[in-house]
């Protein structure tokens, strides 16, 4: 159960701030369905504000970066950090923009590997080879 | 300074079980240079071949993502992990592998937003909603 | 479900030293509620007792910084944790100590900069400006 | 050694967008100095300008909480990231805000206890009271 | 919930490279049991395959170290990642190698003083000790 | 460079709080080298006093785990948490606790297999089996 309210339908419309957001989450997305983080970070508007901005001009916009290589990224930031929330809901976004088993699999061994030679790199603290530093 | 030697090359051309997997690792990266990484893991020669058997079967072979997104994909991982040797080696080998100025600003943003947005959630503790579970 | 037992009251009134530990705490905080944090390191009654003795000393007892200021650094710490037990146990403290909606909504924006621009630094390896070393 | 140029006065100098950014920091802080943060992310002129944006609203502006409070908020996730630069610079920062040696050994004792509290609770998986949840 | 399915037995036996671990899993762990960490990787038989390898390799076959320290060490690292799954199954797997309640204590203990003293040489920047450097 | 001055023999004993710590280490530990972490939390004296309390009792007093374990469960949890100085100040106490080659390779595999598992589950959303609930 989350520290704050979760705002239904009928909260998010009497609140003019909020209400605006809203809209502009589903005109973007094309869809009624507002997943819970936003309707936590309801409570707080100008952070609700600021960061579906940032989310859409990030996530959404089209950048150099396509789609679905935005969302392995962001899966795999959230794994390491073992925000649940976070793993459920960019793992069905990541689905949701095509993601094969097969590309998930790799996914999964990509992070897994990456995971254990942190964790051997910083315990053996390996020095940084002068070849990799710029400038 | 690492916590345990890091080998020369004379020193790895004396161990056989070593200069082995030295040796697939120049020849498969088409390369002389063998970095810090492999060097401190030639105290563990067990550890380094099997090391080594897995970055080649999941970063160098062929598979379901292209190469430039799974080294985007462990530079996220090592950040959110903190490992200054990880950063710096992955970051090195997209660069390598075509990463583009754009592509790298758009990567940064993402990760920045992923770690932001994984605070919040785990401090407001937001249940994961019905339409994200599987099954 | 915790890997050990969470001691009932019955049990705690069996054990002296584990008893006195829970007294102590009723008193400081003048309630008879005591957490399932406390009940689950009744199983190791010495660091149950040293636990607490830190907690009353550090969290309790008056010191350079408010009681909230204490509370809100604690909670930033467990979000980075991804501590979920512990975010809940002082985002409920926060709130009985006074925090406002207001305060809330500005400690998730700091708290989510935080973890954007601590992801931002590590990522890019930003070496630290000789004015901000002491000494 | 970071993996980005740190920018110069005189190549902030020479792009408009970055040098906008530049002055607005420069005139925000009253200071001439910018520190290499800013001069790292100004590779990336939209990530620099954004990110400018939300540290200056969320750190500058007045709001629910006191300056050094948000501070110490900072220090704490930045502490539990592991993230070198930024505990550098905003250790510096509070000081600058008037952090007093005895506020931040009572800073310093209360991110170890949660620490060393989030490490028992997630070790022994504690469920969370019922008393804690809201709604 | 999972982001995949857990594969019953049925499934298994259906797929001959997933059943050929499972029965390797069986016959090495002479128990009928198979988890659902193993259930979950059987999406990815690969990955599947390898994991077991490895795991196979490091816990279970005999090596320097004693099969319970390699379980505590297991979990230290659970807990610090905050891993639910991983401290749960592996507490499991320590009570079956007879970790007493004596020695989960003091496990306890020690790891959560690591916790706190990580964090405290972390904000505080602490320089390592020439004496403590290799070579 | 530390945020705060590390304190030298001379400052040191011109303190009585600080000096009689300082003594204490020498005496338990049998040796004149005190090493940069109680420096530099000789600046809260309070801190210091606790804190190597806690470590006497944790690290150094006999109990129900064997000192070389302990270290070795203490370096994990640092390498998680990405600490520099506790990994090098904890891995030279290990070594003259008596940690060998081989002790230290399999070490190295456990951790890194951990923190590779530890990903995958966090990633996967694996549910706890019932078999490994207490109660």
């Amino acid at each position: 159960m989350a520290t704050v309210k979760l705002w239904t339908d009928e909260e998010v419309a009497a609140t003019p701030a909020v209400k605006a957001v809203f809209e502009d989450i589903r005109a973007t997305r094309k869809s009624d369905f507002v997943n819970n983080f936003w309707r936590a970070l309801a409570n707080q508007p100008d952070l609700l504000e600021r960061t579906w901005a940032s989310v859409k001009r990030v996530m959404i916009e089209p950048g150099a970066l396509d789609p679905l290589t935005k969302e392995l990224v962001y899966i795999a930031v959230s794994a390491a950090n073992s925000c649940t929330y976070c793993v459920h809901s960019h793992t069905a976004a990541a689905r949701a923009k095509g993601l094969s088993d097969e590309q998930y699999a790799e996914f999964l061994a990509v992070i897994g590997m990456a995971a254990e030679t942190n964790t051997l790199a910083n315990s053996l603290q390996i020095p940084v080879d002068r070849q990799f530093l710029t400038g």
